[in-house]
């Protein structure tokens, strides 16, 4: 399918963000220098499932000397699982554990004269938080507690966002550049095959047509409307940056203005 | 001796801080809840050497009940050690891990509704930064960064009290209820034979005329000035909250008003 | 209830078992010195959930003293949690991360002069795995592989009864004094009223009936049988030593021999 | 210089270790499946300051596939730190934290079918031991009293050697391909300039003469002996796969035999 020319009504801005700041002491992890460039924000690592305060204070001065907006990445308290595995916790813990550590990134971030942006949530978090209500709350309320200016990226139609809306945060709806989306709109599943996507012009393919349309095909090959308004590039793939570079100019071709949430465009 | 009749001049008020919230998970330290109604500072353990999130807003909160200021206490990253063991860490390593853990605890004491007042290194990281400039003054540049309006509770001519002051802070000289000094105004290093005072009419005694006198009598047997604003008792210790209480009701029938630092007498 | 005079069939021997070595570091947690004297089996944290190799060398120690058959208490990693949170683990995780405890204690064990007698899994593992006979089976290859001779604790009628069977090793049900049954043989989920029982003369009227008759009344008023072979006590609770004591000597007065399995009654 | 044709008598049979299985979770640490072939002894980590029982599971498999001898290499409990870090340790805790990583290893290797042959402590557990002699012979208690007959690798004339052979175990000198050293036999400190060696060829042209004459040029120009036995090579820096390579090439046509020690030569 060729780009569409950039005509009709202007897309809506896009928001291009990536994890980063997930390496650990001598363990290093995503190739944030080569990544940073390209996107507009980035979901720092607080320590928890990735990062440690050396490697925040790198991403935070990073991200600065690439205009780049800062956000917390909270995870679960699982490095040796990377945050990936879900785990019984209560609401009260994973209160408890966000405030935890989006704290420690705006201290480090103050320091280096940047104040946060957003909040993601990382990995099984986002994803019980998408499913359960209890938690999605919780997050809302450190995060309300924290600053409530923060914005707080959520999967579209998840508990996330609606918890998200209901303590009257700012939420963004995300999109995924390389996930294949279930026709309900969510996300295949990890383990079922297909549900990553590695083909670069199909990932560019897509993305555009999110961007423009707001649509994405989803596995049964029906078009499902999806307006995300940020949109998830991973940095731990080899040719990472290159994809990002690419994603980045191909949707500014279209048209797409890239740029953070809430913020004016570049 | 008996107690010096509270004659003469008034004594400056003394500040009396305590380690809290050093328990983590099922793992409980201390008596926090027994010795929190007599203290006026808590140092709060902010999750690397002890406490965790969970323990970090109960230990808040029941600081807020009390009427205790409330300080941030970062420890090196070795919770197997209790932060207790000298590693080697860089000035960069140590301001770093000071910012992460002073944000955090202010997150959740700011969801508290409560503001950080001092902030009191822990165990290892205190005895290095005494001895050591570049890391007193990393833990300086750090609370600086993070609000000049923190107090330092330092060991009094140490390192860490020349770097707070050369960085602006306000800083408070802090005595120990239990140690013996040197001649030299040094602590007893704990390895040494009587470097902990467990009799606690003698460690009454040796509080109030610290207090009153401003001196103490070193193991030669000598008096030294010692002029401490805040004084640190133990909580972890078995009827650690009977010596508190019997602690501050001898300063206070000397005339001592206990109150944190730079807040008005209750 | 009055105690059943010893007449009839003699009952079998009992086995009485008890968490140990879960202090970490500065930690202390149960009360081991005072329990370790009237148990016949000590299962040995071995780090992971808790416990450190100092506490393990301690342990290892205190059980020799005592005469007390030693095995291995592998969890979960996750010491935040105590190793009582389920977290997504896969089968060959589980296998692993036993072995590594495992070897862990018996090297420490060893170089005490102590052989492992049993393996028991901890908290959340012990529950996962009593539900998931993948998870089952792969504790049931890590014990076989690193020493079938090593005696499996498994809840009684569980998958993990069923895969250490099918593994051919040594299984021995397990019985817990304090806690309520469900009619169909299943603890009472903890989070349910009820489920941990408080009364000691409650307690000790169920664990004898138990161990000579081989029935419990579970919670709808119904006796079922329940033929445990080592019964479970706790330590960490306020009285466990006296509890304990309490226990096996009603035990002995009723004609049960308290010894560990597999080996010959004292 | 010029390699010395392989005439006069035939030099010692020398080994080429590699520290491996550093890995952790989602982090990927070397680059173990390029560099195991072509090296004899595999110094695998053991979970403290780098691996898990994941990677250690699959560090032993790779060794066994490439009939390289497999040794634990234990670490202080600093991950953050990757355990460089020279922190105050008892010389209790050290044979207990050496104890608890061996057995862990062995664990999982035994039911991998294979034997540990060596041990070798890790980063600044291996220098402050070299130095200490508490510490030493606190790592050759361990090492004793879990298996007499490993091997233990050392710094050659330190503190580590004498404790070893005092103890009664096989001690294997070990050298450096890639370290500068100075007139007194020691290993150039890493902070200073020039102590790490990156010309491939000047790498090769020292270990040759090193297997050879038993001898190498330190930073004042003189030639000094050392006769090492093992030679550490790196596995974790660009192109190490292919050093390694050209090194043992090197060493083979100079006439060398390379072989784990105390075994047959291939």
């Amino acid at each position: 399918m060729p780009h569409r020319p950039p005509t009709g009504p202007n897309p809506p801005p896009l928001d291009l963000n990536c994890d980063m700041g997930e390496s650990f002491g001598a363990y290093v992890l995503g190739s944030d220098e080569e990544v940073m460039p390209h996107i507009t924000s980035a979901s720092v690592a607080c320590g928890y499932h990735g990062g440690d305060p050396a490697v925040m204070r790198r991403t935070v001065r990073l991200a600065r000397q690439h205009g780049v907006a800062v956000g917390a990445h909270p995870g679960l308290q699982d490095r040796a699982g990377f945050g990936r595995r879900e785990m019984q916790v209560t609401a009260q813990e994973v209160e408890d554990l966000v405030l935890y550590q989006v704290g420690a990134l705006e201290a480090i971030a103050r320091s280096e004269g940047i104040r946060l942006a957003h909040v993601k949530p990382h990995g099984a978090l986002y994803n019980m938080a998408a499913r359960e209500r209890p938690l999605a709350e919780a997050i809302a309320r450190a995060v309300r507690a924290f600053d409530p200016s923060l914005i707080l990226f959520v999967l579209p139609h998840s508990e996330m966002q609606r918890a998200g809306e209901a303590a009257g945060l700012t939420v963004v709806p995300e999109g995924f550049a390389d996930r294949s989306y279930e026709p309900d709109g969510s996300l295949t599943p990890r383990a079922r095959r297909g549900s990553v996507i590695h083909d670069i012009q199909e990932i560019v393919r897509r993305v555009v047509r999110m961007a423009r349309d707001g649509t994405v095909t989803a596995t049964d090959g029906s078009d499902i409307p999806l307006s995300a308004a940020t949109l998830c590039v991973h940095g731990d793939t080899p040719g990472a940056a290159s994809l990002v570079r690419e994603l980045r100019s191909a949707l500014e071709r279209s048209g797409v203005i890239v740029a953070p949430p809430g913020r004016p465009a570049r």
